[in-house]
């Protein structure tokens, strides 16, 4: 870890710079310094493992606290159900568990006592939940159920990246019980809506919305949603997916409900859910070779004042930036960085890289003249400001840049968005220029599994309202059955 | 689970009566009945593990809520650390390990591959936090270390009963590091009065703070301070314990920092906690025959509203309690219960069982005079308010309550609490009636050894301002030391 020892503040200064490695450098080296540098995260004594430091548990909480809203007014409630699960409930559903296998972490032995049964470390709540529910679930007048948890799941990669996979995570996992089968489906639409809502209006990421290849859908569902984005390296990211889980897992967990008709059924199944790898893709979208850069509406802080100090007036420029805060930090997630040990071009940087949307400058000159100086983040631009008007000026400023952050994210999306019937043509955007490759599809997973032997990418989902030009699959060249986005992904 | 089919109106009224066992028949039936009843839990598969269903997790989101405040506002963050810990690690800490082995869930393969060091899943999280500080600690610039998390723990349990002690359960454990002794002593001691002023502001439940025995100590610390609670049966509970963790943990994990003098010194380190079981306090403190009473700041629901419908008036008084909602839902946390498959009979003692403060009765005759009931949970007691004065006799009600509620928790208390000198008359209190007993103690954990084998209970604490009477210790008649409270515990 690197100290801040006050010693030469010009050297002081250069240090940012030359600390993180540019993008076009090494991309996966400029995540990583972004996430050290900013102390986000630091990696844990076990491997694939890490600690989430308050700077990135802070968007954690962000994230948690406006989607938990969502889902109260979607009408969903909070629960908590075991981290362990037996091996047996896994076992019931087949896909399930053979999807799972790998992946899973084992407890064997409990105080003194091994166990006769071993249990798995949850990697995803289905199997547990269901066992509960097979007992809650007795008449219509129970349904639908609808029930959020915000836990820990541990799944145990080979590869991992901190944020975008580790072998334990945060996240957030749904799932509901519905009469229909139509319930269902619109529950899990919805709830890929409040993603997609989310995500474009909160963190200011544009995805596609779509629904999952039957390769790539979640062990056990009958049909897998996603939202794919686009990080600024031209991967995609898979950044949440709901599930319409049929009746799956109604059927061997025997979730069954007394109907009106006086008649037995089996329940229809839901389940989403979003992770600490959004955290991820926040930084990969909006992130550049200073740093992060934070959209407004997800920033832990806002808005950071940094007084120019000189000798002689220190005590009103003081004063000035401490009346300025707190007449502002009513309406706006405020900090002021009045520390003198760092001088202001250090703490300049220091802001810019922790990716505080804007930053206010006060000194002398501005006081004399009644302006602050408002910097943004995104951007660079500065602009001179009258003190009394900044209350008026700051939330429209604030409001430009999550809009502007939105636009530029989408526009990068869609400049590196190709289309095209060319198989060759389509080989080398992967391999040189990354990106969305949107083209026609058979349905046939051999083809799926061509492209991923050549070029490393997936399908990543059959969008909603994507309509390609040619009517024969990219690869094959047979009947296509649908508009599909390629990509390489995370 | 039981089933509401709808049939026999009269019937279903006597059924709540009938299913929670009254305390003083058997009191440990009682809180397990209540808990079920009210669905705040259920058991897991797997034995010792519950699943908190969202009557019961409500509660926890709000002792989250209004504590995370509190630990904001003495200026901690929150971050989140690994579930699994290294053996290696936890073995540093020679006390600390020996406390904790006996409990210990240990995690041996992951995926395929059989762990060549086993990893134990957090009993707590000092070992694997200190690891952390001791690469984030470096200069007194780094210091105070001011972090909290909230997250689920597991204790291998072999008696274990819900919410109080189970195998699994969710908590916060504060862990922090300071320059100085004198600044972890003030930490420690801030948090222990953060937990007070919250178990008796917003759960109005008096507990008694002070400071543990070496033989009660947290395995690992320099000193433990814990609240003590009364439960209705007059068994104290351990609401929440603050730690100095002194150096122990510090020289072990070679946590250091250069000090402005230029030297290196260990920090000095404090961890606080409280958990789950809190819901089972507030349970016990207030619960009664009828099932759960909540104090008004910690009900999820604070005002339920029940229409009384008539055929002839069924309009009118829909209309009017649904405008009484609207009108209310700004400034309380209120149901509107409109169900018409349910008698009013039914509902009031479904609210009354689930513990909803207030309850609003509105029916024709109401609706004509313009008045509508009031019915406190606590007490019982009606009022008839004028429709325009419920917005200002609402709060003062809900106010009352909560103070009612402390106070005859505190009355309870305070009669059920015992002091003397004789130690034959001890043992008839501890077999008898229970509750807390005053006395003096001379320092010698075999007298606390004797009292155990002869009562079952046990030292709670050594409070901060107690005065005994004696100055000779209840068991052996030696000089005392300090004044206590024995009492049998949870």
């Amino acid at each position: 870890m690197e100290q801040n020892t006050g010693h030469g503040k010009k050297a002081q200064e250069k240090e940012f710079v030359r600390e993180i490695t540019p993008k076009a450098v090494d991309y996966s080296q400029w995540y990583i310094d972004v996430i050290l540098k900013t102390k986000m995260m630091d990696y844990a004594p076990v491997k694939g493992f890490m600690a989430i430091r308050p700077a990135g548990y802070a968007l954690w909480e962000k994230i948690q606290e406006l989607l938990d809203l969502k889902f109260r007014e979607t009408g969903h409630e909070n629960a908590y159900f075991p981290l362990f699960i037996p091996h047996e409930l896994l076992q019931k559903e087949a896909a399930h568990v053979e999807g799972f296998a790998p992946e899973m972490a084992w407890v064997t032995k409990g105080g003194s006592e091994i166990l006769t049964e071993p249990l798995v470390v949850r990697p995803t709540s289905e199997a547990i939940i269901c066992d509960f529910y097979s007992r809650w679930v007795q008449s219509w007048r129970d349904l639908p159920i609808l029930i959020n948890q915000w836990c820990n799941v541990v799944r145990w990669e080979k590869a991992t990246r901190p944020f975008l996979r580790t072998s334990e995570f945060l996240w957030q996992e749904g799932h509901t019980c519905h009469r229909t089968e139509e319930e269902a489906e619109e529950e899990t639409l919805k709830m890929l809506g409040v993603y997609k809502e989310f995500l474009e209006n909160e963190m200011a990421i544009p995805v596609i919305a779509g629904r999952k290849t039957e390769r790539e859908k979640f062990a056990g569902a009958l049909r897998t949603y996603s939202i794919e984005a686009m990080m600024s390296d031209g991967r995609a990211l898979q950044a949440g997916t709901s599930h319409n889980l049929g009746q799956h897992f109604a059927k061997v967990f025997d979730i069954t409900y007394l109907d009106q008709d006086e008649r037995l059924k089996h329940v229809w199944q839901t389940s989403w859910g979003v992770s600490t790898r959004l955290i991820g893709a926040l930084i990969m979208v909006h992130g550049d070779d200073r740093g992060l850069v934070l959209p407004p509406r997800m920033a832990p802080t806002q808005v950071v004042v940094i007084p120019i100090l000189t000798r002689k007036d220190r005590e009103r420029v003081l004063l000035a930036v401490r009346e300025l805060k707190g007449s502002l930090e009513k309406d706006f997630r405020i900090k002021l960085d009045d520390r003198e040990e760092y001088s202001p071009g250090w703490k300049f940087n220091e802001w810019e890289m922790r990716g505080i949307p804007v930053r206010i400058e006060l000194g002398p000159k501005d006081l004399d003249k009644g302006n602050v100086v408002l910097v943004r983040r995104d951007s660079g631009e500065k602009e001179f400001v009258p003190r009394d008007n900044l209350g008026r000026r700051l939330p429209q400023l604030l409001e430009e840049i999550q809009k502007d952050m939105f636009k530029k994210a989408d526009e990068f999306r869609l400049a590196n968005t190709y289309s095209g019937s060319d198989y060759e043509e389509f080989k080398t955007i992967m391999a040189e220029k990354r990106g969305f490759f949107a083209a026609s599809w058979c349905g046939d997973p051999q083809c799926e599994e061509k492209v991923k032997e050549d070029t490393k990418a997936t399908i990543r989902c059959i969008p909603f309202d994507l309509e390609t030009d040619s009517n024969r699959c990219l690869v094959c060249g047979k009947k296509a059955t649908a508009s599909v986005y390629f990509a390489r992904s995370y």
